[in-house]
């Protein structure tokens, strides 16, 4: 690439949240930098797209950087379609999501917004990663986090990525001492056990709040739970092909 | 399995929609039937969950079939969260979603409220099955795949499916010829290219309708886009592990 790299920035948990500004922070230091993101908490929205409604799609200025920012109304996977068809006048060289506020490990990917629009920048053709912190907090200590970040940006930016392939990233809880490295690795197997919370309203009708633990229902130990609790950033490779081709022999036997 | 198979079924349509009062209709003959579907459509929803606001499930009836229903304000995923862990007493034998109004296969399977439902029955531990008519109308002409549709969910309570893996089975639009029978084949590579559509408000504000078409990046042959085109009932396993294995040891050689 002649000119500096163009980097679309994107996460779930808004605009505002510190996780994108952080993250802005260290793509200004690599390119050209336009941000994209919702206008609101979109965390969970997996890889919802707005088809019965309108979006929005305006310019909007936080903080002095660099970068040029658009706050839209959609989904995270909106918001990369709106950048690459309306926003951006060229193909971008690289999207980066986040940084999460919360874990994208395991199962989490296929739930996670931020994930869900890295996803959508490698179906537009564009080498894309997805960063996550395992802290929920709004104030959660991202600093230490971002020397790997810019590492891991920097290398797709020279190397870029197999076809229909997205790196998710997640990068422990900071606790004091420092990460031991990058590790790349796999998805572990493991769920969500949800527990409802029942209550009724003041009308004394029934509703429900979504709460639950995540379950590891793995007993290796190769892949991405695995290298977080051992305080190693992980670094899993994820495809759009869902198809389980081992299994396709075996059922094609069946009978059907 | 002693008593009747217990089937839960959803989809992203709403709980009204025609395709899945075919799917209960077919499900009626299979076992005994739960229903636990949105309230209005959830196309498009992918994986999305609702984390930041209520759900309300309640009661319904709709028509005079001998399921049992209950419409649910949430999305798809939701809705098979909720009837797991609130509504039903046992873990059902079967969970499937749809009829879905529109095609699933390619890579609509990660944007598809019908398919994410039938990916959270597999997550829960239980086999489960998206059905989707390549065909958007209101008024589709399900009845020709309902003996397809009877025949694929008979074989997995029989057999069950391999673990953490769940069946998207497209049926062809009906167009006057019998179908030719049911391939068991892998995801194409395609994607949709977007065409916002950007309008003035009133007030003179912009806003975006979100269009585009699907087009298939795949020369291959032994797809679900070419057996479908070919009018064969298409069924691809879907796995919920995303790792790019295969990628796994290249990316490993990476200096990071």
């Amino acid at each position: 690439m002649a000119e500096r790299p163009l980097i679309l920035v994107c996460n779930d948990d808004g605009i505002n949240a510190p996780g994108i500004r952080n993250l802005i922070s260290v793509m200004n230091e690599l390119g050209e930098v336009v941000v994209v993101a919702p206008d609101s908490p979109q965390s969970g929205m997996g890889h919802a797209i707005t088809i019965t409604g309108i979006l929005r799609c305006d310019e909007i200025r936080i903080d002095e950087g660099p970068q040029k920012e658009y706050s839209c109304s959609g989904t995270p996977v909106d918001c990369v379609k709106l950048a690459v068809n309306v926003v951006l006048d060229r193909k971008p060289d690289l999207v980066v999501s986040g940084i999460n506020h919360g874990s994208n490990a395991s199962i989490n990917v296929i739930y996670s917004g931020t994930m869900s629009a890295a996803m959508e920048g490698c179906l537009e053709g564009i080498p894309s990663i997805g960063f996550s912190l395992c802290d929920f907090a709004w104030d959660a200590d991202f600093k230490p986090a971002l020397p790997y970040i810019k590492k891991i940006a920097q290398k797709v930016l020279k190397e870029g990525l197999p076809q229909d392939v997205v790196l998710n990233v997640n990068i422990p809880k900071y606790a004091g001492s420092p990460y031991k490295g990058i590790k790349m690795t796999r998805q572990c197997r493991g769920n969500w056990e949800e527990e409802f919370d029942a209550r009724k309203d003041p009308r004394g009708r029934n509703y429900f709040w979504l709460t639950g633990k995540f379950v590891n229902y793995d007993k290796a130990k190769d892949h991405d739970e695995q290298a977080l609790a051992d305080n190693y950033i992980s670094v899993v490779p994820v495809k759009s092909d869902l198809t389980a081709h081992e299994q396709l022999e075996r059922l094609r036997n069946w009978d059907l």
